[in-house]
């Protein structure tokens, strides 16, 4: 059985001084215990702390994994997540009860249906790009928080609509990571080629309002 | 076992002279051979046909399916079902295939996870609205397609632009249906409710693009 002291390694990473003053902070998909500690290694309080977790440390570091969610801004989870995470089966309840356990937006991550944004009382909700063929899925939430994260902090305006077009650029950044193993497509993405996928869910998604 | 003579009723409906020629015809999710009937009495041919169907015609009425199938400018189906037309996982792949059986247009039902509109080579997606709760979804798919076989008619544009904007009408009406158990809901829903459901629609999906 796992159990929460079996994954208390040895790993304890050090925040390099250039970076202990960052503004945006994501932690990684990580011990939560392991989270806390470059939280606290932090010489200036972050203006963003990003959160990516899962199920896996629900099941075995709940105590510590509420404490680090406690101090979090944005926690992207997937709804199955969301689900055991909150108790609560829609979607629109479990945001609420997470919201309640600290961070003020809440990423749902759908996989092929997309994502949803919940923030101060609002919804925003992007589907994903429809493709023919998923050809490796993995490290497709590691691309879109990174896209995510990165966005936010080039544009250093954490509203409601600044973090919708961050979801997109990250949506649009991880729809490459699943074109091939690896990394190995998105090393080689050009600026237009992600251009051309943000304008891509823009067509997707927009349509003439009859009202 | 139920097979294709079982449901070969009495239900020969009569279309009323006044709506024999109608531009615009939904075919209700009914024997494949009623719908055939139903077409053949049209006193001229009608400029859009809209079908809904289901599995259980695909499990026991396939080739008169198909007959009506490639008579259809546009088919309402769930994702499942997509799938077992087709025999693609994938939703573009489906697509393509039905496309390939008559239909210009093929718009894919997800439930909570909204819809998507494949027409020309173009994709159209939208979510559904995040409720708290799903009353009883008897009728959703019904009302969705009343009301987008009801907003093309009284538009009278079949073009790309206007059906996604009629997929959002049909979805803000199947919005309502849901939220009481049987018509009560709908039956009752104002014009300004209607409204402030597909301003909620664009809101849910918009955002300010990057490029």
């Amino acid at each position: 059985m796992v159990t929460e002291l079996n994954v208390l390694a040895d790993f304890d990473p050090k925040v390099p001084e250039q970076s202990s003053g960052a503004e945006v902070l994501l932690l990684g998909n990580l011990y939560p215990v392991v989270q806390l500690a470059v939280l606290e290694s932090m010489t200036t309080k972050p203006k963003l702390v990003i959160l990516d977790t899962m199920n896996f440390w629900m099941d075995i570091a709940w105590d510590n994994l509420m404490k680090v969610i406690a101090k979090t801004d944005v926690i992207t989870i997937n709804d199955e997540e969301a689900r055991q995470l909150s108790g609560e089966y829609s979607l629109v309840k479990a945001a609420k009860k997470i919201h309640n356990m600290g961070p003020r937006s809440v990423i749902i991550k759908k996989g092929e249906h997309g994502a949803l944004l919940f923030h101060d009382g609002k919804i925003f909700a992007i589907p994903a790009l429809p493709l023919e063929e998923v050809f490796d899925p993995t490290g497709a939430g590691d691309t879109f928080a990174g896209g995510f994260a990165s966005y936010l902090t080039k544009k250093a305006d954490f509203s409601f609509e600044s973090m919708k077009t961050a979801i997109i650029v990250g949506s649009a950044m991880a729809s490459f990571t699943v074109e091939k193993f690896g990394t190995e497509r998105i090393q080689n993405v050009t600026k237009e080629e992600l251009d051309g996928r943000i304008r891509q869910f823009k067509e997707l998604t927009s349509f003439e309002s009859v009202i």
